[in-house]
C-alpha cells in the first residue's frame, strides 16, 4: 500500500479537482482530499500508485507531486522485517555476518591468481574477486582477459575452496557467468541497465548490485526491486562511493548508506573500499569504520605487487597492508560480537 | 601527442625517479623532468599516454597524476578543426544548421503518431522522435511498444517525409534499429554501456549520444571517442541535464556545455529541453536560449494531449505551445543568421 | 497560508496521532487527517507553519515531513503577482527591462576606472561594477583597495553618469556603503550570512543578492525573504553558477533558474556571466542565451587589459570583446522587443 | 615551496613563452620549461606562487593552470609533521585523544542546561555544546537566547567542571565570546566569512572550524590557514556533511575526510554526527564508525526530551540513546587503545 501526494495549483476549479479524483478512482485507488484556503492537496492511496505517477503529473491543474512513499516494496523492510541472509554453500552474507570480498582489480594470469588465492585463503578470506570483463571510460585502456579470466578464477577458487565473484557487463555473457562464477556483480555504470537487471532476474546466482555513483538510495533499491520482480531474491547491495564536488577522493564514500539501507531494507549491504575513494592510503582507516558501522562485508582490491597491476594499482593494497587491515577488522568484529 | 604530468612524493630517492623515467621510456614516451626543492615533477609525452596512466598511478613514489591533457583525440577540434556536418538525405546537423527533434516521449499508437507527424511536418520540423523501448527506473512503469512502435514510427516518417530517431537500449536490438530508424539514440543511462558503444561503432546510422546525467564533459567525449574508435564518425552529442543538489528541476541544464563542446570538439551538439528540466513551463524560455547560444538543435517532447500521455506528460508541450516555441526560435535564428 | 505534510511511522497508536493533531491545534493551525491502511498522513495548514517544522520533526511518531509548500511568502509571485521594478533615478531593473552590470573584478586605480567608465558609458552601459572589498579563498591573495576603492568608484560614476555597485562583506562597512554606492552586492559566500541580511534589511539601497554556489533556489528566495522581512523590498537576484561535479567550468551556470525564478517570484533576476563559468571564451555565446531566456540583466567583468588585471583576468572580457557582446545582445533584445 | 603548472595553448609563439617566463622571473620564481610537439608546459616554483595564480591565468597564451600543489602551508603536515594537540586546562584534543562534544542544539533555559550537564558530566563527557546565537535559513525560525544563553552555558559549565563551546556568528560578538566560552565555533555557513576568520585569528580561544557543506577539503584547510595566518594556531576541524544529490539524508557525511585530513594536516578532526545526516536513527551506528576511523571526537546533539526541543529535535539523541552510544564508543576506543 503506497500513498502519492498531489498538490494542485492555486485557485483550481471544482472541475479540475474532480478530474484528479476521478482519474484516481478509475485506477482503483482511494482518495483523500485536503483543501486549504489556497492549496488543495490530494492523497492517492493504493497498491501500485507509483506506476501511475506520470498520468497525474501530466494534468494541467497539478502543481507538484511531492511524494510517493517508498516506491519499492519487495526489498523493503516493512514488507519483509527479517534480515535476508544469503547462503552460498555455507558462506553467509547478511544479518550479523561479515565477509571480505578480496582480490585483484583484474585477473591477469593463473600465477597471479594462484598467489592471491593462496594468500587470502590462508588468512581466512572466503570470497575471491577478479575482473575478467572490464568497463573502461576510455577506448584505449586494458579491457580484461574475458572468458579466459573467468576460467582462471574458477580454477583457483576450486583449488583453494573460495567462492568467486566477477562483473558481468552484458546479457550476451549470461551463460558463461552462470557456468563459472558464484556471485555475479553488476557494476555501478550498469545499475540502471534495465535489460541486464531483467536477465539477471532469471539467474540462479546471487547478484552483487553496486550503487551507481550518481544514484540515490531510492533508485538503487528500485534496481534491486527489478531483480526481485523478475525472480531473483538473492541480492547483495554494495555502496561504492558517489560523485560529489570533492576532488581529493575519486568518489565520496557514503557511509550513512549502510545504516540507512539496514533501516529501509532487509538486504545485505557491503562497502567497496577501493572504488569509493580510489586511494589506498585511506583504506586501512575506513575498513575499521566499515566494520564498526555494521556492514555485512567489505570489498577490497589486493594485489601481490600493486605497482605492476594492469589496472587500479593506486587503489589496491599489497599483501602486508591487507593482512593488517584484516586483523584490525577481526578485532573490532570481536569487540562488537559479529560473526565473521 | 598527449602529455601526462606526474607529481612525485616529497623527498623521493634518485632510484624512484629513475623507476618512473624508465617506465616511461620503456613505453616509448619522451620524458621531461622538473625538480624543485621539495617536489619532483615528471612530464610524460607521447601518443597514447592515457592508456598507461594506471601503470604510473600504481607506483609507490607517485603522489598524484594531475593531468592527462585531453584524453580524447579523434573527436577533438585540435585533431579535426572543421565542424562535422552530418547529412541525412539532405537534413543537415552541425555547423551553422539548427534542427528540431520533436515528437512524443513514447510511441503509443498509429493514430497518435500520425497526428503528431502531420502537425510537426506542416510547421517545418524534419526529425520525428518517439520512444519504442523505454528505460524505466521502476519495474512497475510503462515500457513501450517495442518493435511495433518502431514500425509505426517508420510508417509515419515515410508518409510525411520526416527522419526518425528512437532510443536503442541493448545490443540485442541492433538489427531492427538498423532496419527501421534513421538516427539511433543512446540514452543517458547507457552513455557508458561500453558494449553498446562498441556495437554501434559498426552501425551505418548516425548516433545521437546523450550525456549521462552523472557524466563529465570529458567522459562524454570519451564515449564519443569509443564510437569513432570502433568505426562510426557520425555522432551527434546531446546535453540533457545533469544531476545536482537543486530540487525544483529534475536535472540542471548545463547550458555552458554547448559553447564548451564547440570549443573542444568538431561534433554537432543538441539540447534536450524536456529531460533537462522535467518541467514544461520552462521550455518556451529555455528554447530561446538554446537557439541563441548556438546549439545545432533542440529536442522537445510534444504530445497532442499531454494530460493523456502514457509517459512524461509533465515535460511535453502541446501543439499550440510547441508552435509558439518554434516560431520564436525561427525569429532568433533569423536575427543571428543561422540556417534552420 | 502554507501547508506542511507530515507522514507518521507505520502502525502508530491513536495516542500518537492525537499528539500530532493537538500540537498543531495549539499552534493555531488547521489539520487534515488522511489514514491509509499502513500510513497516516497529517496536513497542517496555517500562516506560519514553517516556523514550527522542527517541533513536528522532533516527535518520535513522525517518519518524515515531506513538504512545506513554498516556505517563502513576501517574495513569492502568488503573494505579489506583478513584477517588481526597481527604479534607481531612472535606471530600471525588472519587468521587461534589461541592463548590463559591467566593470572590472577589482577597482585598481582611478586611471583604470576612468578608462572603464568612459568606454562603458559611451556604449550605453548604465551600471558600473567594481570590487573594493574582495572575499578571497586564500589568505595570500589580493584583497582590494577598501574604502579608497569605493571613493574612486563614486567619483567616476558621477563623472560619467553611471550607477555603481560593489560588494559589502561585513556589517562593519554598512555606513560607508550607504554613503558611497547605489546598489549593495551580497556575495555568494554571504548569501546565508544572516546578520548581514538583517542589517541590509534596514538599508535604503537596492540589494543585489547573489545565489550561493551550493544553495537551492528555495534557500536563495528565503534569503531574499530575510531582506523583505527586515524592511528592504528592493532586491535583485543574481544567478552566478552552482557547484557540481563538472570540472571544465569553475561552476555550472543554472540557466533554468531564470524562468523558474520568474514563475516563483516577482523579483528581478540577473545572471553573472563571469563567475558562473570562470572562462572568458564562453561569455559571448552565453550572453546571447541570457538575453534570450528573459533575464533582467547580465553582469560581466570587463577590463582594459585582462592580462594585467589584479584579479579574475581569466574571466574578464577586453573592450573589443565586450563591445561585440553588447551589440549582439541589443540585436536579440530588439528582435524580442525588450527595453534595454 | 610550491609548484604551479601552466599549460600553454597549442602553437604559441616564442614571444608568448618568454612573456610567461619573464612574468615568473619578475615575481622571483624559478621556472622549468617543458616543450612537447604540440604542448608547452611551464612549471613555476616558489614560495608564494598561489598569490600570483590569477596573473598567469589572465595571459592570453595560457590554456590552463592545472595545479598549484597544496595551496595551504601552515596547516599542512609536510610543514609540521607532528600532531597538534590542543590542551584546554587538561582536556586534550588531537593526536590519539577522543572527546565528545555533547549538548542540545540550542540553549533553552537554565533548567534544561543543568539537567544536560549533570547527566553528561556524570557519564564522563567533558565538553558541553549549546547554541545561543542560531543561524537560520528562514527569517521565521527560533534564533536563540543570545547573550543570556552564553551566560547559562558558562554557569553550568563551571558548576559541572565542563568546557563549553558555542557558535559565534558575527565579529560584533567577539568580546562576549572571549569572555564566556572555552571554544568558539565557526558554523558551516561562515567557513568562508573571511572577516570573521581574520577577527578570530586574534582570539585567545581554540576555534572549532566546521567545514562548509559546499566546501572542498582544500578550501576548508585554506580557511584554517586564514586563522593561522592571523595568529591563531589552535584550530579544531569539524566535518559535518556535504551537500550532494542524495535525498534520504540532510547531508552526506564525508567519512573519508577524517583519514584524509590526518594525512594532509596536523590538526585535530572531529565529526558532527547530528548535522551530517539530520537523522537520529543513524547516529548510533555512525558514532561507532567515527570512533573506529580515528577521529579525535564526535559532536552529538543530546536533549532531555527531543520531542520538545526548540530546534533540531529530529537529530538529537535522548539521554538513554546517548548513554548507549557513549558506552559503545568506549568499547571500540579500548579495543583500539585510544585515550578518551
Amino acid at each position: 500500500m503506497m500513498i502519492m501526494i498531489i498538490v494542485l495549483k492555486p485557485h483550481v476549479s471544482e472541475e479540475d479537482v474532480k478530474k484528479v479524483v476521478n482519474l484516481a478512482k478509475n485506477f482503483g485507488f482511494d482518495v483523500n482530499l485536503s483543501r486549504g484556503a489556497e492549496k488543495t492537496i490530494v492523497g492517492i492511496i493504493g497498491e501500485n500508485v507509483y506506476e501511475r505517477r506520470e498520468n497525474f503529473e501530466a494534468l494541467d491543474c497539478v502543481e507538484e507531486i511531492i511524494a510517493v512513499l517508498k516506491p519499492f516494496k519487495l526489498v523493503s523492510r516493512e514488507f519483509h522485517p527479517d534480515d535476508t541472509i544469503i547462503d552460498i554453500d555455507g558462506v553467509k552474507i547478511g544479518g550479523k555476518h561479515f565477509e571480505f570480498f578480496a582480490g585483484p582489480c583484474a585477473v591477469e594470469s593463473m600465477e597471479q591468481m594462484d598467489e592471491e588465492a593462496s594468500f587470502l585463503s590462508s588468512l581466512g578470506v572466503k570470497i575471491l574477486r577478479g575482473g575478467a570483463f572490464k568497463p573502461r571510460t576510455s577506448p584505449y585502456s586494458f579491457r580484461g582477459l574475458g572468458l579466459e579470466g573467468l576460467k582462471i578464477l574458477r580454477k583457483v577458487g576450486d583449488k583453494y575452496g573460495m567462492k568467486i565473484i566477477s562483473e558481468m557487463m552484458s546479457v550476451d555473457d549470461f551463460d558463461i557467468f552462470e557456468e563459472y562464477v558464484d556471485i555475479i556483480q553488476i557494476g555501478a555504470r550498469n545499475m540502471q541497465n534495465f535489460r541486464l537487471l531483467e536477465k539477471l532476474g532469471s539467474s540462479s546466482k546471487p547478484i552483487f548490485l553496486k550503487r551507481g555513483f550518481m544514484s540515490t538510495i531510492e533508485e538503487w533499491l528500485l534496481a534491486a526491486e527489478y531483480l526481485f520482480h523478475h525472480g531473483n531474491e538473492k541480492v547483495i547491495l554494495c555502496e561504492r562511493g558517489i560523485r560529489t564536488f570533492e576532488k581529493y577522493t575519486r568518489n565520496t564514500l557514503d557511509m550513512s548508506a549502510v545504516p540507512l539501507v539496514k533501516i529501509l531494507s532487509h538486504l545485505p549491504i557491503v562497502v567497496d573500499l577501493s572504488h569509493s575513494t580510489g586511494r589506498r592510503d585511506l583504506i586501512p582507516s575506513l575498513a575499521k569504520a566499515v566494520v564498526a558501522v555494521g556492514a555485512n562485508g567489505a570489498m577490497i582490491e589486493v594485489h601481490p605487487n600493486p605497482e605492476k597491476a594492469l589496472s587500479d594499482g593506486q587503489q589496491s593494497l599489497n599483501f602486508a597492508e591487507f593482512e593488517e587491515t584484516y586483523k584490525n577488522s577481526m578485532k573490532i568484529l570481536k569487540a562488537l560480537e559479529v560473526t565473521a
